[in-house]
């Protein structure tokens, strides 16, 4: 017996008979006498037509309406599945986020979960009653509802599986669990047991996009055991604790023993570069560069700074998300006279990639390994990052799949490589 | 200066651009100074759209998650509406009903309206800010979401306007008012000015579908000035106080000069007829006949009960709505033993012809001119009811556009007969 949220995603929503056979996903867990919680996504693509209906109406959304309106996606998902699962025999209802209440601030379109009153879900489980929750809202101290931007489904079962504080948190996605890179580039990628909170934020972030960040973040905050599992095993595939997905867990689950130096690889094409040149070198001059950025909220993540020329001027080059190019270049532009660049050069063609691992920590030589690995295959390196568990470069798209290939044999994650 | 609530249907609700003439619409009511609440019902085809859903999740759907999942439709509609009037400079937010409350019964799928609580609306009114609330949805005891049952939007913005004492309902629709009879089967049908609330119900019952009936019996309640307006009127009409409506008004502000003898014809082609033959005629027989029918929530209309055979029982005719046909003859089927009939038959090629007219009251006369005229052209009529300002015969299908026409002509209401 345990307590275990289960989140699916729009995929596993698309259309009825999908949610028929959620449905039997969880009666599977329900009726191995688990108490059982459900976060929802709404179906596939229906997020993507109301945030195009906003849009529509005006550029200029108010996004306290625009909660309204993206909110109704995951409102219909939780009540079809409610019915589907009482067509199963599984007694279940559906609990809104203002019905709960789930607690967020009031920063519409992308509000943080506060405070969760689960005394209702709690209630119903004890009666045997599977609780359906709809991923994405909450509700703000205006009462008001609130979403907490795309792909919060993830963050929104994290969260449920804390105040709740629930053995598991499953996670069904189009994938079966993380692997050591994308198996589409790598037939020889495979798939990890275990991976810890911080190698998975580094995967995520970087690109494999099997959970949202923010969601691992939280976990590992509230120390929250996940499971990535596949939503396309069969409806009588047995329970989810003996399905082989991957568990992402505290590093001191992880034995020393299957730990590995590097865990994985990951790339990542939704960036785009930006490089001021002749920026004055001088103090003050970079954050005349990222603070207007950061006032107009875009992440700007790889950052060089080249060394002055001897005209005491600097060229300056970073990347930000695709989505925010356009955006940012208006930013800049508009604060050009008072950051005094000469050009903006701009970079969609770019993929970062990553090598990622807790190993690493107490191993020399990774990001040189890297950087020989690359250079002998004439792969040029346009920008490098590091952090504790990672190594970044940024290269030519074109590049992205030979050189995921190349590190992925040089670490020695190919699946002859290892034991098991 | 007034408050005024108005409404709109589906097709003013299906796609933004619509939205757009909805909001130009509210903005001249706003901008000529009254105070505005919105009523909106979910884009046209959605809410079929979420009901077959829940069917084909589960034929005995659950009607609570059943209105969970309907009343998105116009959660969508009345987000995007406050997004499409703070486009064209309206202060303008959505009020949910659970957020106003809007209490209704828990009659699930088809609750009534109890008590409103009007604060926040008026507060926002007040402060020139047009409220925008979703029809059709409530807040039933429990705090779970209800649905009013189909067309319930008109329900919406009557008993909205009853709670805001609003000085006027404007109802508008995929027609400009409401007419003597269907235009599209008299071209010389005539737009009526005023109609009193009974006669309203009267047509609206049987067959002008331009609004609910229990939007209709609610304003008479309430007495509330409903007026009926085409939603497609052009962006830069004039305000509705002077655009050429029909006003649903109490019977003491039709003046006695402008009352006619007769208001108008309605058909309705929407109801089958059912015929128990040789059923035994002795007290209790006819009660057996129709209390599994109310049990089983179908409305019967038309009675008739022939005269006793010489063999000491009788035939019972009635009409019944033709989507609740198949479940009628299930009902009766079952009780056969119960109620003694000898066979059961149905039709569902009839229609329901009624000449409405509070007039009619202080005249006699209009039924027999009914059956005169019908006869003269040979219509058969197979059952008549009355009421205090209605005569309806129900006839064969192929007959409802000859009935209608002639009675049209009959009764004085064709276009060139009448005063202005």
């Amino acid at each position: 017996m345990a307590r275990i949220v289960m989140k699916f995603g729009g995929t596993s929503m698309a259309g009825i008979e999908r949610i028929r056979s959620v449905a039997n996903r969880v009666k599977r867990e329900w009726a191995a006498g688990n108490e059982v919680a459900v976060v929802v996504s709404a179906m596939s693509g229906e997020t993507d037509r109301l945030v195009g209906f906003c849009r529509e109406a005006s550029p200029l959304y108010d996004p306290q309406e625009y909660d309204v309106v993206v909110s109704a996606g995951e409102q219909i998902t939780s009540g079809l599945l409610a019915i589907a699962l009482q067509a199963v025999g599984v007694p279940a209802r559906s609990w809104l986020g203002w019905q709960l209440p789930i607690r967020t601030s009031d920063g519409h379109a992308s509000a943080r979960i506060g405070e969760i009153e689960t005394a209702g879900v709690l209630g119903a489980m004890a009666n045997r009653e599977v609780a359906v929750i709809p991923g994405f809202q909450g509700l703000a101290a205006g009462e008001r509802v609130t979403t907490l931007g795309r792909g919060g489904s993830d963050t929104s079962a994290v969260a449920m599986a804390a105040a709740l504080k629930a053995d598991r948190c499953d996670i069904y996605t189009d994938v079966d669990g993380v692997y050591t890179t994308d198996p589409r580039i790598v037939p020889r990628a495979r798939k990890l047991k275990r991976v810890t909170y911080e190698e998975m934020l580094e995967l995520a972030s970087v690109g494999a996009k099997v959970l949202q960040t923010r969601s691992v973040g939280l976990a590992m905050k509230e120390n929250v055991r996940v499971q990535v599992l596949s939503s396309f095993v069969d409806d009588d595939a047995p329970a989810a604790d003996t399905l082989p997905g991957t568990m992402i867990v505290g590093e001191e689950e992880v034995e020393a023993m299957e730990r590995q130096l590097i865990t994985g690889i990951a790339h990542d094409k939704n960036e785009a570069k930006i490089t001021l040149t002749s920026v004055p070198d001088k103090p003050g001059a970079v954050a005349s560069v990222f603070a207007p950025l950061a006032d107009a909220n875009i992440n700007v993540d790889m950052i060089v700074q080249n060394i002055a020329h001897s005209t005491g001027s600097t060229d300056v080059t970073f990347t930000v998300p695709s989505s925010d190019l356009a955006r940012s270049l208006d930013v800049l532009s508009r604060a050009k006279a008072e950051i005094g660049f000469e050009s903006l050069v701009h970079d969609t063609r770019v993929a970062k990639i990553s090598v990622v691992g807790v190993g690493m920590r107490s191993h020399a030589g990774v990001a040189s390994k890297m950087f020989t690995t690359l250079g002998e295959r004439g792969i040029n390196i346009q920008a490098i990052t590091t952090s504790e568990i990672k190594v970044s470069v940024l290269i030519h798209e074109d590049e992205t799949e030979l050189a995921v290939r190349v590190l992925h044999t040089a670490y020695g994650l190919d699946a002859e490589d290892v034991a098991g």
